[in-house]
């Protein structure tokens, strides 16, 4: 099932997504599924990013492809950081590189964590029982203040803008066996599968709940594969008129352009 | 002028402060503060964190004096952290030692700002008439998690109830030149002022409304001054049973106790 959240007349819905029709439901997701009765063509409404999320927890060095790019250790615990919720925006939205730090923003394709019952101290058996869906996410990092002048990642991490997440959230996926890719301008740039991840969502679930009680509409980013912008041979950075693509098998392809 | 938040015949409401009593107003207080009519003597209400924050956002290393206690230089530049807003609890709640890292739990007195208008791009001119007020805060920190074992500071900073503040919101003070000082089992632990502060407040809110659309209710912890536990001789960390008390001349007393 696809659960998607849009815009209609001014104001926000939530809606199951069937073929090329949006039905309303009325609340949000994690109270129930009860339809409306009221239903929209998919072409006409605006998607908006498929939650606002209260904190947004995010996985760092999750992917061993991408831990090697990086010439860092695997980690022993997964290794959480913390990105604004001012940052999420949706599908179609545009990347905006910030005035304080434009030359250095990179991309990172990831599978997002949709928390669906309020989680605290799971088992990493009873983890997925609290997950209502899973995403794609770009955790759009500005590299210079992330790697060269900050010690802490939260601030290159969390410029306005830097989260896209969506186009919605798909619940009957397996998140441990996803083809995961992001193109930028059509070009593959990051082409792998979840299976690489060195925590699960089941263990990074499990991990978060240690830590925090996360209320439904929280999400975890899981962490990134190969192939970002700053660690090619030939660094890629993004630049205004750019497209970026994320792309989860089974789950669909999150879309954003970039702007000055 | 006091701004609170209580919990009053099992509903959250803003009221102001006026001696012994607690003025019901309507709405959020930066919506205006419109006085219901109806009123508590402050005794009978259980007062809660003043603001539930969308984002708390912090400030690492600001003081001069804690900055010289850690070894480490001064920051060019506002050192940006975020903490949980799932970690953040009300005046009188227990800080709960972490299952996950009970052993290091450190205390750190700051002053908070609240901001009171959606904020972005803000001058440094400018920067305080975005601010509500100002309330105390504890930056409670798991010294294992955030100085041995992760090199983000995410996690060792928000496990449950590890951001106190309150226990009001108070918008008439200078909060570049406050007393602060942290009180454990009635020994004063910290004592400074903030005007020992490398970046005073306005220059803090300008730096983070560049990086992030900051709304009514987000919270800025601006760092903590010389004396926290770890830094010791011999290092105090927090245990079961103690209390632990930030207090700001201007503003008043936060009190927590500490449970297992």
């Amino acid at each position: 099932m696809k659960i998607a959240r849009f815009l209609e007349d001014g104001t926000e819905k939530y809606g199951l997504i069937e073929r090329d029709k949006v039905k309303a439901i009325s609340g949000f997701p994690w109270e129930g599924l009860e339809v409306t009765g009221k239903e929209y063509s998919l072409e006409s409404v605006k998607l908006l990013a498929p939650v606002q999320p209260q904190d947004v927890f995010a996985i760092g060095l999750n992917y061993r492809s991408h831990a090697d790019e990086t010439g860092m250790k695997y980690p022993t615990a997964p290794v959480i950081f913390i990105k604004a919720s001012s940052s999420v925006i949706g599908p179609g939205d545009d990347i905006v590189l910030p005035k304080m730090a434009p030359n250095e923003v990179d991309y990172e394709a990831e599978l997002v964590i949709v928390i669906g019952r309020t989680c605290k101290n799971v088992s990493e058996a009873d983890a997925l029982n609290y997950v209502l869906g899973y995403t794609c996410g770009n955790d759009v990092s500005a590299r210079d203040c992330q790697l060269k002048l900050d010690a802490q990642w939260a601030r290159g991490k969390s410029f306005d803008t830097f989260c896209p997440i969506g186009p919605w959230i798909e619940t009957d996926i397996d998140p441990d066996n996803q083809p995961i890719s992001l193109k930028l301008n059509g070009e593959v740039m990051q082409s792998s599968n979840t299976s690489d991840m060195i925590f699960n969502c089941s263990q990074i679930v499990s991990y978060c709940s240690q830590v925090a009680t996360m209320k439904p509409g929280t999400i975890i980013m899981t962490g990134t594969p190969l192939g970002v912008g700053f660690a090619r041979k030939e660094p890629v950075f993004l630049k205004a008129g750019d497209k970026v693509e994320v792309i989860i098998d089974g789950i669909g392809t999150l879309s954003n352009g970039v702007v000055k």
